[in-house]
């Protein structure tokens, strides 16, 4: 297969730090489409991936799953799109098609397992996958979202994974005008939590640990902020959340927000991979049908449902654009929550 | 208010056995039925509010949710019942009526707190409620159910708790035709489980730790044993079940059951209040969508929807009969399993 070569920016170890270097990318098949990218959002996973933190990296790493960008090319049997287009792509660029949850427009369940952008098995080339910190990227055209034009793009880019990643649990769960929805934690994934739920018609919830973001999430759209520490704004909202979308990324007691469900509600964790510690008690979640669930981002049909919406709605990420440069600095940043509220690469900087 | 003197059996203290006693019965209301109860299931709930177990028991302790027997008063205002009727009551005497939950015939989870069939606050006499091991009940008709003329009588008994019980989170997943659902814990609410989610269609597998109950739970509609100690076994379910009835009443590990859902798939427990040890691992939960819930009894439109469809379906439970005098006995045998699988005792041994 022909390929050819384009600048990205990825790490080659473990401790090293993100640097420039070149990979291939394949030359577009029948039924791909490629992409000069122009915006990267930069998600806590690039981060983890180009760290090893979960195990399983393979270098070189070149991360990046919220890219946005212009066709530059379209294979023979391409009809969605023309050279041209707006075109996105997300945490997905392959899954089986056959399995129960493709077939259902749940790519993101594939039970033989969806390629990732970055760190996946790579069916073409062999190898690996490579993310959206580089120039180009080639994707089958049914991987490719459309993106709406009247949106800025740069902040587009962060719906393709924080974005879908919080519309897929409220839309699962029915959110809508009449329902109550509360967020735990407010970074990347949860100021888009807001934003969607809002749009969406719900009254909205923050539930956060200090008084200090108060103001910011009003403005991106809370109608309410609960101090999660303080008891008596917790009692206040005992019962009354129809469905919580918990972003929080590390172990955490999910029990308080378990007692702020409503009958039949739902604590959807978005953000923590592992065991929940301490303990949870099953007296609230059996007195009251309460449900403790988890989600993964969105499938293909879904994400280009959201984006139409936040299109509709002009919905896009908070951001702070950097040049591919400063990459290492903004993880360094990222780990102390100090951005509000995701990183955009600039790819022309590289 | 006028009251008559009816023959009970309770306990006086938590050590005391179960004896004879009398208790107070209310002359009907206006909105009242008079039931000469024929049988009386006994349910865990009975041998822990006996014993104190859970705390905050109130003697003398008349036990008792899984009512049947005959009508033999109406009140003024009744509509729904005549002097003659079959009739039943299960663990609800009483519930607010105009929150939420009631409103929408989830009495089981009454804002204001459902009144207990016994150990309840007893809002016409004072004092608290006393449960079936007794001659007969007086109770608002709203929360009277009727019963089917076709079936055993005595075996219908159960229905009213351990039916309803695993009815609910049934019907509350939509459980039918399609559906996949594994049962774990074979006892009073796991056989009604099997039989009811068979009867509405479902493939149908029993989770056992040991072979010894395979034969059983296939006469009682099970399609399938998996034996849950048996990795190989355990594998071989991985991700097939829409709904798992969970009925173990003490602590044990859900992780390997929630490995065994399918995507959108829900674990409900029914039996167990307390703490989730193993702690509960999100991984499965997030990358397959799946939850963990809980569940409580059932409304009373529900409760006589499960009524009404065992008469349809000639479902009723697997019972062994007993007389009052071997109440102490019975709860003995109920600690140690020994029940297939559920004692009802006979009234008119009383």
């Amino acid at each position: 297969m022909n390929t050819f070569t384009v600048k990205a920016y990825g790490a080659e170890s473990t401790t090293a730090d993100l640097k420039e270097m070149n990979i291939e990318r394949r030359d577009v098949t029948s039924k791909d489409v490629e992409i000069e990218i122009l915006y990267c959002g930069v998600c806590h996973s690039d981060l983890h991936t180009a760290r090893n933190d979960w195990g399983g990296t393979i270098y070189p790493a070149v991360p990046g799953h919220e890219i946005v960008g212009r066709i530059t090319k379209v294979g023979s049997e391409v009809t969605k799109f023309k050279v041209g287009d707006l075109a996105g792509v997300g945490c997905i660029v392959d899954s089986c098609g056959h399995c129960n949850s493709c077939k259902h427009d749940l790519e993101q369940y594939c039970e033989n397992g969806f390629t990732g952008t970055y760190n996946g098995k790579d069916e073409h080339l062999g190898g690996h996958t490579f993310g959206g910190y580089s120039q180009k990227v080639v994707v089958d055209s049914h991987h490719v979202l459309k993106v709406p034009e009247n949106l800025d793009l740069a902040a587009v880019a962060p719906l393709l994974c924080a974005g879908i990643t919080t519309w897929s649990p409220l839309k699962h769960w029915n959110v809508g005008p009449n329902s109550k929805v509360a967020v735990v934690g407010l970074g990347g994934l949860g100021h888009m939590a807001i934003k969607l739920a809002k749009g969406l018609g719900a009254e909205v919830t923050l539930f956060s640990r200090t008084p200090g973001k108060t103001e910011d999430a009003k403005q991106l759209g809370a109608d309410h902020v609960i101090i999660s520490t303080d008891e008596a704004q917790m009692d206040s909202v005992k019962g009354k959340f129809d469905v919580i979308i918990d972003t929080v990324p590390y172990v955490h007691d999910v029990n308080p927000y378990v007692t702020t469900l409503n009958i039949n509600g739902t604590h959807v964790l978005v953000g923590y991979l592992g065991g929940l510690e301490p303990i949870l008690n099953t007296v609230p979640m059996i007195l009251g049908r309460k449900s403790v669930a988890g989600s993964v981002i969105g499938g293909i049909a879904e994400t280009q449902e959201m984006l139409d919406f936040c299109g509709e709605h002009n919905i896009v990420s908070e951001i702070e654009m950097i040049k591919m440069k400063d990459i290492n600095e903004a993880y360094e940043r990222m780990l102390k929550s100090d951005v509000r509220y995701r990183f955009v690469i600039d790819m022309q900087s590289l």
